[in-house]
């Protein structure tokens, strides 16, 4: 499931050289610098195989609190600053020209509605997290890097309001239920489906989202060794937590450097 | 098992550049796209690692319901769509012209013969696949992209029938065996060796054979967790398959982009 | 534990372009395409980290049954034909020009010499092997391609007749051991260490190697579904065996095309 | 969690294109080599994914063994001989020229003052080290490239002296803790955290830093199997050791040759 970097890179070349030059609503008020976070954390996400065709990033509008910012409905790996679109806080497009949407975007509007705190909102389908997602066992911090994880991780089963489904958040009342069992947590479980992290800007919330993946594996792997495995205290996750803040703009450097070689070949 | 984008880019090209030309029988009345369809298809599950040397992607002829479209044999990695040859259903070449043939086209002949509503077979020796193919423990569905398996997925193992073999449906009395077992489902695993996925078309099969594999995975992760593990109910299975037709065509598209970008190199 | 193409041709190359020429003894009785499988082989297995820095791979004279040609001691990755050496079954170098040996050319020289119808040896420390070796559990054919296991799988442990030592095959009389314990067999485990495959020709030694690698590693996976296995039978086994002596050279020149690739870079 | 050849080389050539020239202070007194092979350990790990964005590799000064040299803070897989800068054993930066310091640089102060015969100190987050690091299940050696955890791996929990805390070593008091705890052996592990290496020089400590992590990984696997293992002696763990010490500079100049060709790119 994951992405060579030399693949990402030349997609990106490629589509940016052969898809046909939408005609692209400009957004004038949105600092250019968050087009790219998002642009960027997607296909750092699509490298390390959290997402793969399916998945998205999104932002809070920065000076319009009822609107939010998302890609038009593309792969993870190939989105750029010029796909994102603007939306309200019902899922509606403004000045959609013509662009599809992602079926799922009521997972971001009603996060928005929800949370007030909350700045950016990513979905994946992350393999390492999908069998917690299914099973009993609940996920919890192994390591600092996944300090987040210590408040609990809530599992958001779609069945349990709405029975038999397709599994996906396809309006607005799922949406709001999705947000209801997230309540004040960074990240959420969707049974059979994948997540959910968010965060105050793109940067932690997509670090949440590849972290989440992690830890997933790595308790797995813990689970596996058959003994009693010490997990983080709600206090070291608070303080661990606080570490993670400092350190990424370091980090962020380091993955965008990653996904801009794969532009630049 | 994972072949990097870059060396199957390479691979193509100078499969390209130094095999002899072979004298190709064109195939006039398939459309090219077809033909493209079942080299991409092949191509991506090499990629994936879903197969390696082994496995074959086929195409039912659009317009003769008693002839199928599959490459001469040929590593998948490897397969342009030049190499695709026409069959009959009792797996005779129209047209050999001395290309060697996949030992086990039975599969898809005799799948095409039970099957009227089968347009594409896909034959893998899928290494997530392998594990259950020889336990007791049933492959059902964790998650929504692979709801295709809630209707349930038969075993075949060729001892039954035919006592100790070399494991290979080698004829059509061995593929009939296994066609029986298929029945009306999408997959069949074939102990000791792998499976067979069907669909209405080669993009469906191929996207079957990728998604029963990360499936195996997964559901191997989340058995190890040890507790009880949520699958999809078989009317969640029904509802999240039509969403998987529904975005077939976008997964695809990405898929197309890997595999041809390592032909641009 | 893989290596990637790219780095894989890109020291290939490096390594042709910096490494200064040794003075070589060239070896004018042996047909260079054999010499090219030795490389060829080595270069496959490091490629699918089978073999790491460590392992090696050699064939027996095509008409000194008394001599074996093996590289000079080299990482695998690195093998060319122009770093083949000849031995005799003491280990002893025929005009070693001073290039350095591998300190176990004794498994390679004490088995040629036990096993007048082995005409390869390979030796790994293939990860997916070391836990059987050290384990109660003993290897067992999942699949066909691993057919050849079905006869049994010795592991050899060196604390047995020699107690603590380095666990290195440093002499012929550990080589010896080594080689009883392998007796009649296609493969053995070396405890705490890897294993070594043997075959009638490099091709299929090499072959050995890798499904013996993949077949650990899926009946790993296969144990922790936590249910019966149905392993293939000695019949089974036997059967299935001849036909990857049928397919070989398909998939040898599939796992060339990969490593002259990187050579081609 | 693997960075594949491509981007480090990438990211190599693109980090010393455009990263503004640092005014350098240069360090006379210490061998360029040994400032290199700190710089290729960086990268040989990161390569591995025994590192990622985190982590870090130092030595003693080679002529006062009262400093230490160490990167400034910076992703380990972009570490060159330039970045490297030398402190005391409090962890002070002598001419820090406004450069960013490694917060835990503290575990490797520390550990110099504690240990006279360590030469080098390698600080990972190593995903295959993390699960043991907070299980029961004492990490053992399996086979003999990880002999040297033959001695025994003492784990460090920094909640026993210092109760809920951020996890890192951010000051003296918390590296003496560790220091202690690692005691004279050449690996501890830090509970929910990762692990740190010492060895003698460069290359042993790096060398131990990934095959710790590949034993973790092996043990892992062998414990699935479930059966009694055979793991190293003691006896065994000295003897084989000393091969690991025979055979260094050959792994390091195919891991050298690695990372090289990346800058090369």
């Amino acid at each position: 499931m994951r992405f060579s970097f030399a693949i990402i890179g030349l997609s990106l070349w490629l589509s940016a050289a052969v898809t046909p030059a939408l005609a692209q609503a400009p957004l004038p008020d949105v600092p250019p610098a968050l087009l790219e976070d998002i642009a960027v954390g997607s296909r750092v996400l699509a490298d390390f195989g959290v997402v793969d065709g399916f998945g998205h990033v999104s932002a809070r509008h920065p000076t319009n609190p009822n609107h939010f910012l998302m890609s038009r409905s593309l792969a993870p790996a190939l989105v750029t600053a010029d796909d994102i679109m603007e939306f309200d806080l019902d899922g509606n497009a403004i000045d959609a020209r013509g662009r599809s949407l992602f079926l799922e975007r009521f997972i971001h509007a009603e996060i928005y509605k929800a949370r007030p705190d909350v700045m950016s909102v990513v979905h994946t389908h992350s393999p390492g997290v999908i069998p917690f997602s299914v099973s009993k066992a609940p996920l919890r911090p192994l390591f600092h890097n996944a300090a987040f994880l210590a408040v609990g991780v809530p599992v958001w089963d779609i069945a349990k309001e709405f029975g038999s489904t397709d599994m996906l958040v396809r309006d607005g009342g799922i949406g709001k239920s999705l947000a209801r069992t997230l309540a004040d947590k960074p990240v959420v479980l969707m049974r059979g489906h994948g997540d959910v992290t968010v965060g105050p800007d793109v940067k932690i919330a997509v670090f949440r989202a590849y972290y989440t993946d992690v830890n997933a594996r790595l308790q797995s792997q813990a689970i596996g060794l058959g003994t009693e495995i010490t997990y983080l205290s709600t206090e070291e996750g608070a303080k661990a937590d606080a570490i993670n803040f400092a350190v990424i703009d370091r980090i962020w450097n380091l993955w965008k450097q990653r996904v801009q070689l794969g532009l630049a070949k």
